[in-house]
């Protein structure tokens, strides 16, 4: 095995550039264009640790790329836009193997790739600890405004599209089993969304069309991120219990590990599920899953009831 | 002093906004227009760690915000283009001085200032060490190609704007002192062109409007940068020794830390002077420094010679 220590900078970067290819990459900076008239872009930036925020003994080096590129897409498409390119900074200890940056590239490509996304540049520095810093960028086709958390109106249906929960849940199962191969394979499905959540792309820019109005994605935790919705609006979220109930299949990773499905419903994250508020109906891929309201009191309830479970990720 | 971790994610996040406010900041993504028609954008990121890249013993945050912008503001203008935003990727440790990230931000700030560019968006997380990601972007007006390495052409002259070897003149005498305040007030310039280079922002779209071939700017060394022109362009360049020539304060610092000021010139990097290639006059605050050749055998030689002093930043 080679390590980046060994192979040197510009076999590192070669490396990279193989793995995700891109004509836009090499120069002092990448130089993108808009497909459509009248388009502005989007930008957003994450930033992962290893051990904080991914484990290389429960993810493979692609895994980890690719849950990077999801969760900054998943941003891109929480404002309505598409995907289009991604720059990656990495700071990596010398002994790191060539094969793991190798992986966290492919990774980047692979879901780069579900919507046509590049790796268009980065930079590559050692360092003590392994941290992966993404960003993305998207299009917003258009003079249409983008989906912002402030515009959540009273009277509008709260929608979602994709799981919720199903992160959390696969955490706690790789916490409880100690790797993926020793969770039953029954809960597959729980640790799959949790290394690689499932990202149907293309939904953000179908709800701008279809005129929604706030949008996000749930990252920190339903209650969290609706709650960033119903203060940024001035308004409130009630959310319909039987819409969100845990699934059979959460009840029962929760029976394997002791615990309360709710939790991981209401304050996991990181499913990336996109989150939002329409006047009309739920657009393509979406289902209704509460309502707002000018003044209920809390900024989100459930089933006019205080979240029984409060918090979410937070970073420190 | 309040620490970040005693502060908590949501107050380190307001101190950052406050410090450096954008109206495009807050959502789960930032919008980004072009001021005008046909424009593309353009991006580029850079890492930096503590202890590598920088030192708090040795610079403000503020100083560590600046000098992190101009590197990334330098990539942006060395493609013709104009920065408009910055993003802020930070992994800190729980016990790093909220003041340390406010002054951070401050410094971004005060760089964006130079340039009309804003902090748009970022992403901090707890980690082992203090890490900076930072992502610019800018915008190439009009149909016009960007300036990228490959454009340098035989006969073209060679340009430069800024000084060349200040920067790693700065480090030496600061690593040879041990602080900026026991460095003789005579060579003040030398450590602040280390600590924050000075940038003269608007000389990438100057030199693009100019028709000017290659550009590139001095972050590894005046030879390795010219080397990738060079290689890019499938020329040779020549050098003119005359140009380069160590200034009269170069020569003094090389007496005080005892070395050889070419080697500041010919490899030490981070001055981010703007670097190209001509085949007509060098735009205002450019000057001729050398002559671009079809094969002259070595990719960069200083008059005529091989350099005797390779090397320039790497790394691993």
């Amino acid at each position: 095995m080679t390590t980046v220590g060994e192979a040197g900078e510009h076999a590192v970067i070669a490396a990279i550039r193989e793995a995700a290819p891109s004509a836009r990459n090499g120069d002092d900076a990448a130089v993108l264009s808009m497909t459509t008239p009248n388009a502005r872009y989007i930008a957003s930036t994450d930033m992962l640790v290893e051990g904080r925020h991914f484990s290389l003994d429960w993810s493979t080096p692609e895994q980890v790329g690719a849950k990077a590129a999801v969760q900054n897409f998943a941003d891109i498409e929480a404002m309505g836009a598409r995907p289009t390119a991604i720059l990656m900074g990495l700071s990596v200890p010398e002994d790191t193997e060539l094969d793991v940056v190798r992986g966290i590239a492919r990774g980047l490509r692979e879901q780069g790739r579900k919507c046509a996304a590049e790796l268009v540049g980065g930079d590559i520095v050692g360092g003590d600890s392994l941290v992966i810093s993404i960003t993305a960028m998207g299009e917003l086709g258009g003079p249409g405004r983008p989906l912002v958390r402030s515009a959540a109106r009273a009277g509008d249906t709260v929608i979602a599209a994709g799981r919720i929960g199903y992160s959390g849940a696969g955490l706690d199962l790789l916490t409880r089993y100690g790797s993926p191969a020793a969770v039953p394979e029954k809960f597959r499905e729980l640790v799959d969304a949790h290394l690689v959540p499932d990202f149907a792309y293309g939904r953000g820019p179908v709800a701008r069309a279809a005129g929604v109005g706030a949008l996000t994605d749930n990252s920190d935790g339903l209650v969290v991120d609706l709650t960033d919705i119903a203060v940024a609006s001035n308004v409130t979220i009630d959310i319909d219990e039987d819409a969100i109930a845990p699934s059979e299949l959460l009840m029962a990773a929760a029976d394997a590990v002791d615990t309360d499905p709710w939790r991981w419903v209401l304050a996991g994250g990181e499913d990336h599920t996109l989150l939002g508020t329409t006047s009309g109906e739920p657009p393509t891929g979406f289902r209704p899953i509460g309502t707002v309201h000018r003044d209920r009191g809390l900024p989100v309830s459930v089933a006019g009831r205080e979240p029984w479970l409060r918090g979410g990720w937070v970073s420190f």
